[in-house]
């Protein structure tokens, strides 16, 4: 028999099964800076230490998204090697910060289970867990993907489609305790907008284009040990509907918050997704933008320095942002729309 | 109104006016990995902890030319985010070593403003300083770009261009107090060659090309945290005059310095950048090479260990450097020179 | 005189000459976080500080391929840059960990000379040593290259011929002192096969496939600091035989290695390489596949908690690793075999 790992097929979860993820990881300074480099981060607390140190932490915390990358990558090759499509993600919360020198290991649950009508497929739902090496719990999300039968022959589970929240409600956020942005000093931020001058409804775009080189998209993924076979393999995938490798959606995710910075460069920090879509294949070459709309306002009783402020953060395709191209009449996402991803950012008050 | 910063326009600078830039950046020996991945430095006393403790260094010090561009990068949302051309650089002095773990900082300063007589541009002069976590300054230079004016019709400042050196002289190099080259092994550095092997006049073919990837210098430059769009943006530069994204200057001066290795291999620092000029624009695809000429030497009284030599460097795009390409008879520069730049190098003396 | 290195040509080498290769090189996280990200590495004692803790190393080693490609690097400008072909590796054996913060220095000796029939070129052997700071021999192989002569008049030298072994004796295996793999968690390394698992003879196809970029090949050349021509001048290569910048050989080492962690996960380290022949050159754009095929066993007298497997590893281009291509009838490679490799893997035995 095969040594082979192939991956699990639907058939293979049931519900409550809980799955430690291999290659537990330990970020570095270096993982920073190759995020850095492959995303041009300009978020002040994330780029010094001493800026942190002047926010009440030790040192700069790891980017959100980085976890988040290295995280799902664990969960890979266990949950999603054999997925048709990665259908959504909900429930995702950022616990705690996470330091270069910390190790990361994941663990999902299957929270939910639904074969389709066509007997090939099913859509399973995990309940991911990142944590330190304290055992923290530093992240966690719900995913849910549409997965392969081994066999359409066997016999479908019971259907158990689990209640999840449309966005995540302020009283769930958490923000890091040792975090003050009292003193916050706004030319270093790079931005002298704080939480009251956001209003809801509010459209900002994000003016700058990133263009996707193939070499940076593998770069990232394989950093976050993502083994999803389309992102790397051109001879496989040339003859296929794209002619190209397809660009992990978490990669377009970076992008768009990369260039968040111009218009939101105080939000430093991701305090959760509250859901997230891959509208569009994105491949290299192609050329992303991203515009931002305030959808809803938070404060936290405890604390007067710093709120919340929950986006939706648009990515587009080889398309200016200045026009904020999202749907179209019928409820349709117009064609160059790459990602559609709400979020509740972390942004100072005002002294 | 929108919250997105568009940059300075000519008008927006005043005569003395003082920028702190933003986003203050910890280095990381992350930064100096990619950073020779990037260029293939072979340097010693960059590359090894030992080298550096052997020349009375605590470790290994980050590549002058890392900090140069760490330090531009933040400059660029303010200054040249709207300019049309990077006219020069003059008076650039690297003044103290930069350590994995420093935080760098940045100001400048407006010292010349002067509008074209187009009435649609101003060239504006700054001087920028670096500092690290300390204050103290670890590099200062001083630039000049021609800016867009927001409005024709703006009221033009009053001419006031700054007195410049041609070069540093040498009185004004700062040597690193602690670096002692007097135990200095060549088998190790990988050049037999010291001070008193360079002869004023004498010409270096740096032989090898390196061909430039979309992906090297994008990465590079949004590890710089340079936002310059016409560095990233393929979607809105292809169909411009060059139809391709415009490699940063600095990297092809980093790439030049790396390759210059080869015949300069002891000229373990840079002092100071005298002058500067991008003379033709570089896209991925171009393959650099480079070639040096020694213009000056100088000795420091105070050190028996170390001199200076006075480089000219010139980097090509596509030509071999064994005929030294430079200028044309009429003054103008050769079609295949993407670089002239004028530096002072530190190496070390015969024991 | 120039001062440019143009390299060693055959009669510049004798028989029993040591050379102290240049550029000693201090290995850092962020080496290893580029290593990561160029070839995907999911090895769980190189990943995670913690599981090497628990494995009874003070932290994560650095991948002895690294190692490996840091030390060959160094000894590019001296031994190869002049050579026609690498001929083979025999007798490389890993003979301690190595971790960031570890500064590498290398030194070849000369242990065979041969001139070939046309008298324009000869075979060198060199015997090469990695080193760490505290002078401990950190590695260690044969390659033997052919190189130009730079006169074809020169006399021939004697003709020796050291003695290699066809592969590297169990006895001669180092296995790091300290690396216990008594407490080895399989959920964690992600694969459940230990030692006694696997059959001689055996063959495991590593199914993915992953396409090379010229910015990824070129990056990781660069980062070990290897100067040979071929991998970096598009200008010069664009008219040769492949039309293309070869890839380092390393470089498919390092991506089949990556691959084979999918069949041979607890293979945690390399101990030796016995033979290694680079069959196809490769160049950007190959899709690199990889299977192997266990060829022997070991046991170590000292030590009950892991064992050797000897495997050869072969690396393929454009083709799936499924029919494990390898020879053709008249005892020729298939024309999509990249690299035949022989090595020994660490793995840890059942409880």
């Amino acid at each position: 028999m095969t040594k082979t790992f192939t991956g699990n097929y639907f058939e293979d979860f049931t519900l409550g099964q809980i799955i430690r993820h291999a290659t537990p990881r330990t970020i570095t300074s270096g993982d920073v800076s190759l995020y850095s480099a492959l995303y041009g981060m300009r978020f002040a607390l994330q780029s010094s230490d001493e800026f942190a140190r002047s926010s009440g932490l030790a040192r700069s915390p790891v980017d959100d998204l980085l976890t988040f990358h290295i995280v799902f990558g664990k969960t890979v090759p266990d949950i999603s090697i054999n997925a048709v499509a990665n259908l959504g993600y909900a429930d995702c919360r950022f616990l705690g910060p996470v330091y270069p020198g910390d190790t990361l290991s994941a663990t999902s649950e299957v929270i939910g289970l639904k074969e389709n009508s066509n007997g090939k497929t099913g859509n399973v739902y995990v309940r991911t867990y990142g944590t330190n090496q304290k055992g923290e719990e530093v992240l966690e999300y719900v995913r849910w993907v549409m997965v392969n039968k081994r066999d359409a022959a066997s016999p479908a589970p019971e259907t158990v489609i689990p209640e999840l929240p449309s966005a995540v409600t302020a009283d769930k956020l958490i923000v890091p305790e040792k975090l003050l942005f009292q003193k916050y000093d706004t030319a270093l931020s790079g931005s002298e907008y704080f939480w009251e001058d956001y209003k809801v409804g509010e459209r900002i775009s994000h003016v700058d284009g990133m263009t996707i080189e193939a070499a940076d998209h593998m770069l990232a993924t394989r950093l976050y040990q993502n083994t999803a076979k389309v992102h790397f393999n051109f001879h496989a995938m040339k003859d296929g509907r794209l002619g190209e490798r397809i660009v992990y959606g978490g990669h377009v995710i970076s992008l768009a918050r990369g260039l968040s910075f111009n218009g939101l460069g105080n939000g430093q920090n991701i305090l959760a997704i509250n859901s997230g879509r891959h509208v569009n294949p994105c491949i290299a070459g192609d050329t992303v933008y991203a515009w931002s709309e305030v959808l809803d306002k938070a404060t936290f009783k405890s604390r007067s320095d710093v709120a919340a402020l929950r986006c939706r953060l648009v990515a587009l395709k080889d398309k200016t942002p200045d026009g904020f191209t999202y749907m179209i009449d019928d409820g349709k996402y117009n064609s160059s729309v790459l990602l559609d991803l709400d979020v509740w950012l972390l942004v100072p008050k005002k002294a």
